[in-house]
């Protein structure tokens, strides 16, 4: 049996397409002394990964051409050289897009897939639940009776961040693409609105969701979605820069113009990657587990099938397509 | 002798214009219980100015037409009903563009004109100063060793800025317009540098000025310059908006491209008003008397002679033709 991988074929400009990538086959890896061959069962698409095959300046270099594309997944521990580690052990791992792969076992943590799917160590309880739950509480400082906004709010982090601000006594305001996701939003995780920002009135929607104006934005989306929420932001409100999504696939960024809001209103914003509080990682999976157990964070996924169909997956979430935390079964 | 007041004769649309602006004689007023009659010696003129002529949502509703200009003086009392004020003190107003005025005894401040000039109260120990004082302390939080820019370099605000955070242990560079002022911030307030917005090349310029990058931004301009400083925003770095002057005079705001530096470099950028601190006035302006006094703090002045000039000085200042703190001389 081969590995079959996912490799970066031709850097994008502008949208991602399909061709962007290519499907390849090699020789199952063997596992040196202190590494482990995982089997890879889940692999988790994210928004981060437009900004890796680009050539902007970011966290880390881009992906190479040619090189595999990198990403989360969580896998199954197939043959173990690595003390701690055993056949059958289940792991989380940077293995990036391919069926297998050899890591150091110092590289790779054990999950426990008893009480909560395996996938959801890359949703809810992985990066993206981590993401939402210290980008809200270390920046955003939410309090009892403030309106809360966050876009992309059926997404892996914008759902994450409505429930626990909900939890926290927030009035929350989703802002989402289509009525479907609207309801979910509302019906399904109970926010208190959702604004439909493709249904072409996002301005006058958001005002009267926002009868007390905006304390907390979060924003995961940016572009004209971003200068909409500013113009409602409150005296002293916090914005949390977590993502722009909207601007990854265009060549020009777009230009936010409510600047003047920022200096008005004395807003705080403030970007942020989930790394930045690597070392209390264990807090936050403490604490999403105790708010998912109880019922207060409900979770969706969403699911493509098989690795050959990871890049259409990617494409996908870029255009918001997905619906929930988006994810590649490779089994 | 008359009251001589200029008032507003019509909203801007864009740039200021001298006819936006009347000229008015009226009888002089006469102080009641509790209040005292002024003669205003030196009448503050700022960019915030700029903002309450407009009706675009700010701090407060916009000066009406028809009259008086807002503004900030130093007077004389010449005749009190007031407890605790006798004719011949010094006093801080907001009496506005007039030769004189009626206020409540409670809404002036007595100032000392003794060891320092009476007009320093309306620049470097006034609110400009306080601006600066507060502005880089409480938000852009410099250290000993790091980068701070600071727009309007040479400017009210920005002179100070750059000078305590040099007294702070910051390398500082300036962002000014022309090579007059370029040579004044650096030859005669100690910056390391200075970059001439208008020479033509400020990218470069700047990258050249800001080898390490920048750690803390204080703004004052916004615009392109804002956009070309986000770009060499190092991780963890704060901007200081205190201002967005070059916003103040169009009639579409500038469009921010680099929010995907806020993202990328974790950014924490906040408005702020001097008014948030009112309660610490003393505490500003007892250290920055003692940076005057130990020649840490130098300060410029620019003065126009008589009321009937105050329009032509607020144009100049807001197209960045004045050099120094703008002052209108009174008598």
């Amino acid at each position: 049996m081969n590995n079959q991988s996912i490799v970066l074929a031709s850097r994008p400009q502008g949208w991602v397409k399909p061709d962007d990538f290519r499907l390849e086959s090699s020789a199952m890896p063997a596992p040196r002394d202190g590494e482990v061959l995982v089997k890879n069962l889940w692999l988790s698409l994210d928004p981060y990964m437009r900004g890796r095959i680009s050539e902007a300046k970011s966290y880390v270099p881009p992906v190479a051409i040619g090189a595999v594309m990198v990403g989360q997944t969580v896998g199954e521990v197939i043959e173990s050289k690595a003390p701690g580690l055993k056949a059958g052990d289940h792991v989380l791992t940077s293995l990036g897009w391919q069926t297998h792969g050899v890591a150091r076992g110092t590289e790779v943590t054990k999950v426990d897939g008893s009480k909560v799917p395996l996938s959801y160590f890359l949703g809810v309880l992985g990066m993206p639940g981590l993401t939402a739950y210290f980008g809200l509480y270390e920046i955003g400082h939410p309090r009892a009776g403030n309106t809360l906004v966050v876009s992309a709010a059926s997404g892996a982090v914008g759902s994450v961040v409505g429930q626990l601000a909900k939890a926290s006594g927030c009035r929350v305001v989703g802002i989402a693409g289509g009525k479907a996701k609207c309801d979910y939003v509302v019906k399904d995780l109970g926010f208190d609105a959702c604004v439909d920002y493709k249904a072409g009135k996002l301005k006058e929607d958001l005002a009267k969701a926002t009868p007390d104006g905006v304390d907390v934005y979060f924003e995961n989306v940016g572009g004209e979605i971003m200068d909409a929420v500013m113009a409602r932001m409150n005296f002293a409100s916090r914005m949390v820069v977590c993502g722009l999504i909207s601007d990854y696939n265009t060549t020009e960024p777009y230009g936010m113009k409510m600047m003047r809001s920022v200096l008005v209103n004395r807003i705080r914003m403030q970007g942020m990657i989930v790394f930045d509080w690597v070392n209390r990682y264990p807090e936050g999976i403490k604490a999403l587990s105790a708010l998912l157990s109880s019922g207060k964070i409900k979770y969706r996924e969403s699911v493509v099938q098989g690795i050959e169909n990871a890049p259409q997956g990617l494409i996908d979430l870029l255009q918001g397509k997905n619906f929930g935390k988006q994810l590649v079964k490779l089994t």
